[in-house]
């Protein structure tokens, strides 16, 4: 029996809980109501998280099932547990690693909890637009060659703009000179359950794969799984994994979120089929109203293919600009994220120098898509009529600081994210030292001694130890200016330095 | 506006979820139903756990005006994450740190973390029941006086039986030396809100104090609160602090947890006089009759002050045994609770070798305690009858495999809790050196590679590093046997050791 079905049962046997949590499933004040009935602690039936050998393992190994993997963890503290825990779990303090630059915050806290020797390899940005290309093994093969004591190699992929790094060509490399290959795909939840998706991670090679399942499926936030292989001749301590997930996830995991996943992966394995193509004809659908858009472009997987060169761009991310990318007068993409806010009740995930993304899934029913294309259209119309009201600031500031040069490549976010800053020193000993506030015009030449990331999603654009380079501080500057919500700095203006 | 507000505000305004989490607030096929919808992302005007300065900051704001502190921090990864950040957060590598040896599971990986140079301050035990009793400054000035460097301090109050310890003492000792106080108050959010009730931690002068919300009050499991205190002379690095917090929780917090804390902290001010007041009512006509059951006693906090002169004991935690404690006919722990459970459907918290616990809270009504005396006068008249078909074993074997002379100390759990085993090196060390599996009965002499606990609440019995005496083996072999939930042993039956 699975963890959704023995809750079930439980909770129809009328046990009276004369145990935690103190809310005793009773629906008075709470906004959560009867579902609080579920939110139960690990008592007789219902397993333990942290030794699973139920109704919880039972539900990890259909996991492990459904993704082809030899065994699967659930996280009940997000991907950031499962990101951290792998690198925790196949490294010793001061070994080396190769790590994509293009990383979650969640990867260099590792690093500067294990003191690890990091080495970077640097993900292609496509032009214009400002988003990271996918990895292929060439780099990642040099690195290897070059220190080949690298004990793991960590990549995204997909990103959070969905694109995928070649996985089945950096596994075989990584395995040929005998490193672990650890994915984030905290993305990618939802991919290998339809063909006209990539293919699942774990499949294509990968040792370690983490997957956020509240990002892209139906489950709810928080959770994630963490799958391990072993099918590719590297082996993986999986007991030292455990241990480490037992140290840095509750001792009183939350049944609604465990349910949650256990919920998640029935509704994939049940209605799954049906959904997956359901959700690509009114794509579909989408698209073809979004192709005849004038001033509006909708780049999804066909545009990244045919404008960009890049293949498999997940169906799940809509990157949405205006059309002239490199001009002056085109929209940034906190300006269409507000419109589409503010006029047309639309959330969208997060707002770029050049684009505003939007997560679709396969809960978006086909009146979601209607709501979104009929605001687009309408945006596009007002547009073209050269109805700007949400324009601010004049041609030349639009422009860019940059000048045109720098500004056909990816506006801000190519700026950040292109360069490669030089390392001065690690990490953890750039946070031990002391260090000071300067403000960003003052920032150039100095050693930063502060993660700085654009967030979501939480990609540093500086590491502490790496040099401040003049047209870093600049833009980090104008970014806050730009609508981008920058974390590190303090009051948006000062950076905190040695040297 | 706090977080619940801003949160049923947004439902209200209807956006369209063009971003995570992927289930987009959709009903069909959630056990979660309607409640999806306040299970949200990071957007705007719902600000950001991690660098909050909106509607969680201004949660977080009232729930250090309810404490009486000067900032708390909503946990979304329970009270673990808070113990471990809040030691990692106020020591570096290699610091000496005092530990009471009764401490979560938690507090032992924050030392592997961070490789810190451990002292421990045994608190006693009650006898007959096997119980620890609260700590006094005494024992910690001791350790203080040998060790002034000892950076910081960290016991537990309450415990897992309600039990306190002399905070306001212990924290005057602390602060002489220059050291922090940090209590973990897992077990203690529900105090300072009736006089009835032990103070909270932070207002006897702790300096971090950490609450699991969903214990005692009527908030979701899994979350919990960290309390940062400056009145007490002692300066608190709040911001390496939060720092931690960054990198051991979630960058996708669940809104569900976090509206849940905010939630629970309404129903506190709102409606907590009145709840206080009531339980109290309902547990003194609980005590009344228990008081007239002749072979189940209830341990509350009169018999706590009567009987073993503990002070201060928790209203809302109920010890339940047979009265002939020290005699060989008395019902184990786990024959109790498995009673209540099987014939009386009332699922207890935990069962020790001499006790079973029930943690009675502000949501249990005055039906639920007469479903519990009712249940508890019962058992009491078949036992009296001599009807027991739930004694397991023969009198000898339930005179217990120690002998009389330490069967009166406590039970299993006397034994296990009660000796004091030799450190032959750090938890470290241990865990770092090959190891190896010997069957209990072979482990006397040998040094222990593996934690062993009682789960719950997860308080170690041996930690990696030290000496197994044959004592130790030998409960530690009879626990499993006597329906103790022991955690770390191989098929229950083996151990890691080195030497």
């Amino acid at each position: 029996m699975r963890l959704c079905e023995a809750l079930k049962k439980h909770i129809s046997d009328g046990y009276y809980p004369a145990h935690m949590p103190g809310h005793k499933g009773d629906p008075r004040y709470s906004f959560l109501g009867d579902i609080l009935k579920y939110d139960i602690t690990e008592i007789d039936g219902l397993d333990d998280l942290h030794n699973a050998d139920g109704v919880i393992l039972e539900s990890e190994k259909f996991a492990a099932g459904l993704y082809g993997v030899k065994e699967t963890h659930f996280l009940i503290n997000g991907s950031t547990v499962g990101v951290l825990c792998a690198i925790l779990g196949v490294t010793k303090p001061g070994d080396k690693i190769l790590v994509a630059r293009n990383c979650h915050r969640s990867v260099y806290n590792a690093i500067e909890v294990n003191r690890l020797d990091v080495r970077y390899v640097y993900p292609e940005m496509a032009e214009d637009i400002g988003i990271f290309k996918g990895i292929t093994s060439e780099p990642v093969e040099e690195s290897l060659k070059k220190d080949p004591q690298i004990k793991a190699v960590i990549i995204t992929s997909p990103t959070y703009e969905g694109i995928s790094s070649d996985i089945a060509g950096i596994a075989e490399t990584v395995h040929r000179y005998g490193a672990v290959l650890i994915v984030d795909a905290a993305h990618g939840a939802h991919f290998g359950f339809n063909e006209d998706f990539p293919e699942a991670a774990g499949i294509q090679g990968a040792d370690i794969v983490i997957n956020s399942v509240h990002k892209t499926l139906p489950a709810p936030t928080q959770t994630a799984l963490l799958h391990i292989n072993d099918i590719h001749g590297v082996k993986v301590d999986s007991k030292e994994i455990k241990r480490q997930l037992s140290i840095y996830q509750s001792t009183s995991p939350s049944y609604l979120l465990m349910a949650g996943i256990d919920n998640c992966l029935s509704i994939v394995s049940e209605h799954g089929e049906e959904l997956f193509e359901q959700y690509l004809y009114n794509l579909k659908r989408f698209e073809d109203r979004a192709s005849k858009l004038k001033n509006i472009k909708v780049i999804g997987r066909k545009l990244l293919k045919d404008q960009y060169g890049i293949e498999n761009g997940d169906p799940c991310k809509l990157l949405i600009c205006s059309s002239g990318l490199n001009k002056s007068y085109c929209m940034s993409g906190r300006e269409l994220y507000d419109i589409l806010r503010r006029e047309y009740h639309i959330q969208p995930e997060m707002a770029a120098d050049r684009y505003c993304l939007l997560i679709m899934t396969i809960m978006d029913t086909r009146e979601g898509f209607d709501r979104l294309i009929n605001a687009l259209e309408c945006i596009d119309e007002k547009f073209s009529d050269g109805y700007t009201p949400f324009m601010t600031g004049t041609d030349d500031e639009r422009a860019g600081v940059f000048g045109s040069e720098n500004n056909v490549y990816g506006g801000i976010n190519g700026i950040l994210y292109g360069s490669r800053p030089v390392r001065r020193m690690s990490a953890y000993e750039a946070v031990d030292r002391p260090s000071y506030y300067v403000r960003l015009e003052e920032a150039a030449g100095r050693i930063s001694a502060s993660y700085i990331y654009l967030y979501p999603p939480g990609i540093p654009v500086l590491v502490p130890g790496e040099e401040i380079s003049e047209e870093m501080a600049a833009a980090i500057g104008c970014s806050t200016d730009r609508g981008l919500n920058v974390l590190g700095l303090k009051d948006n203006k000062e950076i905190r330095v040695h040297g």
